[in-house]
């Protein structure tokens, strides 16, 4: 395998002069870094990435730590964080996180530590005082995405706005018995996202004077969970609600598909509206607060970027602008 | 920071010994490798990675390069490899790869060689020739998920089986006009797996004396492009096929919504039959052949951890067993 001893000679010029203008770190002339890029090319010399990272303190790698991608928004994130990260020429390294498990003490006490990062990426996770003074500790910029930590930049739309202009559009329309689907009455099991829609749904209620018609179904933020929880609530057929506010679209679309199984026409019916504008909100014509994962992702790396660049730069929080998008799955009640 | 001399001094052990006993390579007692794991604790000592992989040229990275994780094949497949390279202490790198970009060269002819890796996983991908020729000049163990390639070991279920099975189920309920959705005619954007999976579908009708009445739909793999294939198939009331066969749940799912959508009730006058098992299966009652990739990812690396450990050991296959999952959106057509 060639070194990088033998690209200096061919390009006849010295180690130090290959190794910058090679790393890209130190000032070297366009024709040079030309003939030493021509050589490297010529010897298929490749540059350990150990050995860039010992020699410059950089591991051009960014850590990103989040939940399970099995949903529209993590997934739609992760794509984000890795285009942004891949036109930076950043490697990505993926942490997992479940909750319930024992990985998380492990992840936050052992493997990250250990690991060498130019910067780490939160998503939807709190980390309790003793994970963070571990994430600190390595001196990393560290940018959040979704519930908010002391000392990072931060990435997170506006959860409440959101639950309360998607709850407002329904009042609007008139209605006064709004259901809320897949939230969690449990602190320790709502995420902080789904904690501040409840509040959003509660916000708008109040203001019309409806807080007595709250209604809140527990379910987990997925389309079974919103078909179960819509089961639940559309059973009854003297107290049922004449709209559904879903925690996210997975839910509210989960909710859809059960009042179609049950015979309740969507919207005349019933109305529904969710909150993401998922992928298949479109199909099911759902009426929606927009939001773009995937632009939080790229606005995370933009952030992080900034921050490595600049360690002492002032942190700065990033709230996305979420819009109301009107389909066909709301409309004023019947009578 | 402590160094690795700190550590050495406090256990009254040479550096070296320290070293073997941080790091696991060589032998240490353990009354020795407790000395030394104390020591570091109490002085907050953390190896870095990349001086312990330029020291031991073990990386304890993985490689993974895959498709968007905006299928839940592909999220549960990151699942199982996440939690099987956690719980074998190895970091994993992701490499995102999209068709049709030029980031798929730059990653196989740039970063890729860059990076040091004990070992890599392509999921849902074939190399080209070139891309193959710089995946092995590493002379890393490669772990193929999907389409097998040369000098690799592989994870895939038998496509073609699955395709046959899910067809052969509507044929034995007495189905003869059974249509094909989300495969391509067209072999430069139809992906291997979906490719065997129209193979087998043709298998089945061939068998039966059906090739005649065949009907392949082409679609994208997704919820949206099932959809979209059964509205052009459903439409012509004469001509309407009596079954649909989707070549993954998310297809069938969509031909399902579809055909509500337009009236026409499931299974009674439209029979459907997925691949997958997807999450959302059971809320539609679906009828599929289930596969879990959680479980190919666990063991994409299983395979991948003997290979690292035993670089000249064979190259193994494993076709993961796939079943019939009878639901209730398949029965025998009407007259």
């Amino acid at each position: 395998m060639s070194t990088i001893a033998d690209v200096a000679a061919r390009a006849g010029v010295s180690k130090a002069t290959a190794s910058r203008a090679l790393s890209g770190n130190g000032y070297v002339s366009d024709g040079t870094r030309q003939r030493v890029a021509d050589a490297a090319a010529a010897l298929h010399y490749v540059a350990h990435s150990s050995a860039i990272s010992l020699a410059t303190g950089r591991t051009q790698t960014v850590g990103l730590i989040m939940p399970p991608v099995d949903r529209w928004f993590f997934s739609e994130l992760l794509a984000g964080v890795q285009d942004a990260l891949f036109a930076r020429d950043y490697e990505l390294a993926l942490y997992g996180i479940r909750e319930g498990t024992d990985t998380r003490e492990r992840l936050f006490d052992t493997v990250l530590p250990r690991r060498r990062f130019d910067g780490i990426i939160a998503v939807g996770i709190q980390p309790s005082a003793h994970e963070l003074e571990r994430l600190q500790r390595s001196q990393r910029p560290l940018v959040s995405i979704g519930p908010y930590s002391e000392g990072s930049s931060a990435v997170s739309i506006d959860d409440v706005a959101a639950a309360r202009i998607a709850t407002e559009h329904l009042i609007e329309l008139g209605h006064a018995d709004i259901a809320f689907v897949g939230g969690s009455t449990d602190a320790d099991t709502l995420s902080f996202g789904d904690a501040r829609r409840v509040e959003g749904y509660l916000e708008a209620l109040r203001a019309a004077g409806l807080t007595a018609r709250a209604r809140l179904v527990e379910a987990p933020t997925t389309m079974p969970g919103g078909y179960g929880a819509a089961v639940e609530l559309l059973g009854d057929r003297r107290h049922r609600p004449t709209a559904i506010v879903g925690v996210c679209d997975e839910a509210a679309i989960g909710a859809m598909i059960a009042a179609r199984r049950l015979g309740i026409a969507v919207p005349t019916e019933l109305s529904v509206v969710g909150i993401d504008d998922h992928q298949h909100a479109a199909m099911f014509s759902l009426t929606t607060i927009r939001q773009s994962p995937r632009e939080q992702g790229q606005e995370a790396v933009r952030l992080l970027h900034a921050r490595i660049a600049q360690p002492d730069a002032p942190l700065e929080r990033v709230v996305p602008a979420s819009a109301l998008v009107v389909r066909s799955s709301t409309t004023a009640p019947r009578s």
